[in-house]
Order: C-alpha cells, then sequence, then structure tokens
C-alpha cells in the first residue's frame, strides 16, 4: 500500500522513494532499474477506482458465493510492542522474583485474545510475531518483541477494544515487573464505500445474475488510501481456505472470470451513467 | 554435560564423539585438531567427587552468604513442542474457526505457569525458547515450536507437574484444533547427593568459619552424572545477579577464594578420613 499512500498523500514522495527492502535498496533504486520511474505529478483526480481482489478469508468459498460486494473495510491497529524483563537461570530463579519477558508476553496475548469475543463476531486479533531473546536453554526470557493485530469494522468499538488491550499490557507488565513499549505500526480508521460505487457494483452483479452478498473487507488495500481522493469501492471473490500471503494462495479460474466480468461491466455502468449525467439527462 | 555422561554410560561414546556443533565440526574432529583425544578407559573409579560451582541463583547473594552446600539437584523436565494450526489472514479470519499456532502457544503458557505454584515455592517454569511462523504481517500463526522446561527437587512432585503440563497442552490443542507433538529433550530425576559427602563439604565450612546454607541446585551439572558412578557433593559460591549463560555473568573474587578453600579443605578431610579408615583406626 505504499505506492497508493503516496499517490493519496499520506506519505510524501521521498519517504516512499527512500523506503528499503531487506537488502538496503530503496523503491526509487529499483524503480529506475527496472525502467518504472514515472513523472506524472502525484494524486491527480479520478473519475472513480474500482478494485477487484481475493476475499482473503474464508465466507465466499464457505457459503458457495462467486462475489463479494465489498461495502466497507474494517479498522486496523496494528502495533509492535516490546516486554523487558531480566535474565535468570530456568532452574535456580524462583518463579516469585522472576522478571520473565516471555510469561508477559503470553499472558497479553491469552487475556486479549479471550477478551475479543466481547467486542461482537466482528472483533479480530492477532499475534501474527514474536521474537523471543536470547531464546538459549535454561535462561528466563528478558526480551520479546511482538506484534498485535486488532480490527473492527466499527470505529467506536474498535476504539474501546484498543482501551482494553492497554489496559491489560498495563496490568500484566505490573504484575511482572516488566518495561514496556507499544508502537502503532499501521493504524487505519474503519472505512464505509462510496454508495454510489458500491451501488454500481451491486447493480452490475444483480445484472449478470451471479450469487452474492455484501461483505466487509477485513485487509487493508490500495482502495483504503485511494479513497481518500476518488468515489472508491472493491469486489471480492473466494480463494482457496482464505489463504493469502501465502505460497499456496489460489482462486478459481471460473471466479476470476466472474471477477473480471464485474469490473468491466461495473466500470461501463459507471462511464455510462456519467455520460447520461453530464448529457443533462 | 556432554563428557560426564558418556564418563558415566549415558550416552555411547560414539555418540558423543560424533556431536556436533552448528558449523557441523565433531567433537572428535576438534579433540584431535587441539590436542585433548584421550584414550584412557571410560567409567574407571573415583574415589569422590566434588565440584565447585556459581550458585547460577539470587539465593546466596540475597541472603548476604558466600557459601552453599550443596544437598542435592533438582529435576528437570525439558521438553520441545510444536503446534501446527492454519495459516489464515489476520483481518478476515473469523475468531471462531481459527486455528492459532500462537494462540495455543500462548494459552499454554499461560496456564501451566498460573499452575506451577501449587506445586510449592520450588516447582519452577520456563519457556525459554518459542519460534513463530510464517511470522508475517496479517498472517495467523500456523506453526510454533517452543520449550517447556520443568523442575521440582522432588521426584513426585516433579511426576505430578508433568502430568498437570499434559493436561493442560490437551485441553488448548483440542480447544484450538491444533496438532501437536512433544518430545522430551533433557530430563533427569532429583537426586540427592552422597550424605558423608554432604557432610564432608558442611563440616569444612564450619571448621573455617564461613556463613554457609544447605541449598538444593537448580541446574543440570557434571556433578548429576558422575554420582552414578562416584560419592558425589557440590560446593556454591554466590554470583552477581544470579545471571549465568551470559557474558556479564559475574563471582566475586572473594567469593571464589572462599570456594576453593572449602573445595580444598573437603578433598583433604575426606582423604583423611578414608586414611585413617584404611589404617583401622
Amino acid at each position: 500500500m505504499l505506492g497508493s499512500g503516496v499517490h493519496a498523500g499520506l506519505y510524501p514522495l521521498e519517504f516512499g522513494q527512500a523506503s528499503t527492502n531487506r537488502a538496503g535498496r530503496t523503491f526509487r533504486q529499483e524503480l529506475e532499474r527496472i525502467g518504472y520511474l514515472g513523472d506524472k505529478p502525484l494524486g491527480e483526480p479520478m473519475t472513480a477506482y474500482y478494485e477487484l481482489h481475493i476475499e482473503q478469508g474464508p465466507v465466499l468459498e464457505r457459503e458457495g458465493l462467486p462475489i463479494g460486494v465489498v461495502t466497507g473495510v474494517q479498522g486496523v491497529v496494528m502495533v509492535e510492542s516490546a516486554l523487558t524483563g531480566f535474565n535468570a537461570h530456568a532452574g535456580r530463579a524462583p518463579m516469585a522474583g522472576r522478571r520473565d519477558a516471555f510469561r508477559g508476553a503470553a499472558e497479553i496475548t491469552y487475556r486479549i485474545m479471550e477478551a475479543t469475543a466481547q467486542f461482537g463476531p466482528d472483533a479480530r486479533c492477532t499475534v501474527c510475531r514474536a521474537e523471543v531473546s536470547p531464546g538459549a536453554p535454561s535462561v528466563v526470557p528478558d526480551h520479546v518483541f511482538f506484534t498485535i493485530d486488532i480490527r473492527h469494522p466499527d470505529g467506536k468499538t474498535l476504539a474501546a477494544f484498543y482501551e482494553q488491550l492497554k489496559v491489560i499490557c498495563g496490568e500484566v507488565v505490573k504484575r511482572h515487573d516488566l518495561g514496556f513499549s507499544m508502537r502503532e505500526d499501521w493504524t487505519f480508521d474503519p472505512l464505509s464505500f462510496d454508495p454510489a460505487c458500491v451501488g454500481n457494483v451491486r447493480e452490475t452483479v444483480e445484472a449478470l445474475g451471479y450469487p452474492y452478498r455484501d461483505i466487509i473487507s477485513g485487509a487493508g488495500h490500495d482502495a483504503v488510501n485511494v479513497s481518500r481522493l476518488t468515489p472508491t469501492a472493491m469486489i471480492f471473490i473466494p480463494c482457496r481456505d482464505g489463504l493469502s500471503h501465502n505460497e499456496y494462495e489460489h482462486a478459481e479460474k471460473e471466479h476470476a472470470i466472474m471477477g473480471c466480468n464485474v469490473l468491466l461491466g461495473t466500470v461501463i455502468r459507471h462511464s455510462t451513467k456519467a455520460a447520461k449525467k453530464n448529457g443533462g439527462e
């Protein structure tokens, strides 16, 4: 989402171009190398933006539906957290005086996961990464870096969920006498797509006679960034086992074709309506 | 403890010599390289074995005592565990159908840590290592490798503690529909050192007038292996902040001197007693 973020003014152009991969090469260097460094001005207005994507979840596949009309995107708070305790011997150090960073991370994870249900079935909570140091036999871990990813389609509920996470972290680090830091790595508010654009997608699916349902996206997409500038909507197709960001990600060819038909039909529908409007009809 | 384990017949000589470091070099190759490959027979009888060691814990330092008379060694069960779930998108996949391997690992860790107190103040529980896969943003972890290390000086209590761990693992993997494997990596039963040897240490400390306490070792030592063949005891001195297996491990020179005095005095005492006995007195 870096390119769309720069386009939409979320990040300065210089930040995007100076971003590096793990090998230390910048985005700008690589764009030059492959001949894709452009010179168009940023943030140019578009009439509309429609994005076709796999669902990245199991709902459409479970319900046997080839199309999802995406009405909006969940809000996300993803934080990078670090816990610092004290290195001790796993056999000698009494449990009472320990400052076990992994015990703290496990307790935070357990408690926020258990608390998730109270924010309803649309709430999501995932600890995607956890790195334990020193990770040596017979040594109580003195440092854990981990990420906590919470999501909800309703902004107020997401804020309450985030507050609950902070309360749990505060209680756990106090209980185990741990140092703690938390940084928001990637967050965005819940988003409703443009009603007219969503309407165009739905009308097109119905005209084509494809089974569908309305659906909320749980993931971030370029559409989230572009929607700051331009009327936007999205179309989902199923993916096998809900897998994505994974070598086994797979969409059926027939679903991809149906998705493309919906995208094409929607763009034609949008253009036709715009032409009629401009023509004064 | 590999050398003492081979000496005591716990592992075959071939196993010890074929063990490799991370660079793939064998123990035998390295012994040859540095000129230390011996030819003495294994398991030769010794009169007695006394080992001087830092405590690797905070007790002596906290209590301001320079010497610990080690009466025995805690039992250890260290298991390598693997949880296998299913890779899913952190935003899309509903909480209900998830098979989150890290959620499982966190729940097992939280529950066994909370259960530890019921086995008394001598019980120890540590998760020293945890590796989370794939460890990618927005992906529910589908695999966690982690080690669980539980210890107790009483064999029956340690067995009950281990049973409790297995019950918790069984409940958690069922609840989150996870695959599970557990392998005992390093275990030994609690051990009481030879009463006559422990008595020699205690008499020596008292004769020298050093403050001391009896103490149970929480860590494995060569003495544990050697005690299978030979009457054995150990002497502890304090170490700063209980740190060991760590670059900041540190013992005060005065404590090291006192420890050496106790070791020397104990060996002389042991030899004198043996000579008197052989002399028929």
